[in-house]
């Protein structure tokens, strides 16, 4: 049993090390242009060993959006609790001022999200959730600051919702192409304190 | 003399036919998994005929991108010289709806932008240039608004030009991967009629 859970423990280490080794190597190659090969050796293990962990590319694709969404998630974990929903409209303010220092990473996202758009991509169904799950996530943070007063009455919460998820998107695009030009976490505080009816905490 | 110009012309059509061609085969399977033949076959010509005309699949998708930008110019031609910048901004609404005719050039469009943000990518100064005109323009639309009273005196006329074209972009995101849940030209409306003092012309 006890060598049992060891080899458990010590697969799951070797595992984490391995999506950190491959999210480092997508962000700077880009996805489509990693080989099997060129990851198990960022990772310091061998072919066969990463196919061990990983049956496929995609697989090993899955784990780093997996992970990501797991760190954003534990990254602001508590603010959905808050009862005005203020706390969580913030963090997609920190979100973007957080995404600005990962260029990489965002550009990978950008990317992903739009190939995703056809069925057959690996990763379609996880992009489908995500966005369901994300826009579900702030709509739910305007309806509970609607219902403290601190929305403008005549804002749809599911409507600014997607607008507020959408503008995030957007701007990231703008902001990979021309960085010096784009204010990302500024303009996306713009959008939410337009909506507001009290200035959003720093 | 007539010979040269008649050849100046027949070359010319080719050309054209050459990008239509290419347009509808890069939006049906990608830029990336295009190949010079298919292309070519797609066009009706030979591999060498087409090198003839475009010397690579980069110079092709230039113009495949420079034409749709001189289709919606021509389609949205005028809009820009109206004092209140009204008829502009509805312009963009208008495009949105225009685009939900076209997923696959809309997808290929939002690939291509991700993936521009690596400089050494063909359509980088492309993009690059593209949003720093298109928010311009937009830009100069909502200053004749704020100038004739219809804009949110509250409102930056640039930042707000900056939102929604990101707006636009984010919105094609999620429409792709959920056609029926996004209405893209309605939750443009929504943010322009929250900026301005006047509803949209429909």
């Amino acid at each position: 049993m006890a060598g049992r859970e060891g080899g458990y423990a010590s697969g799951r280490l070797r595992r984490e090390q391995i999506i950190t080794a491959a999210t480092e190597l997508f962000a700077r190659v880009g996805y489509r242009h990693a080989t099997i090969l060129e990851l198990a050796e960022a990772a310091g293990i061998s072919r066969t060993g990463l196919l061990h962990h990983f049956g496929s590319k995609e697989a090993l694709l899955s784990a780093v959006l997996e992970r990501r969404d797991a760190e954003d998630a534990a990254r602001f974990a508590g603010a959905d609790t808050d009862e005005t929903g203020l706390a969580a409209l913030s963090t997609l303010v920190e979100l973007a001022w957080h995404n600005a220092e990962r260029p990489h990473l965002v550009a990978l996202f950008a990317v992903l999200s739009a190939e995703a758009s056809d069925p057959d991509h690996p990763a379609h169904e996880y992009f489908v959730d995500r966005y369901r799950g994300t826009v579900a996530d702030v709509a739910a943070s305007l309806t509970r600051a609607k219902a403290s007063g601190l929305l403008a009455p005549d804002v749809d919460p599911a409507g600014q919702a997607r607008t507020l998820v959408a503008l995030m998107d957007g701007l990231q695009v703008q902001w990979l192409l021309s960085p010096a030009e784009v204010d990302m976490a500024g303009t996306l505080r713009a959008q939410l304190e337009r909506v507001l009816t009290v200035p959003l905490p720093d």
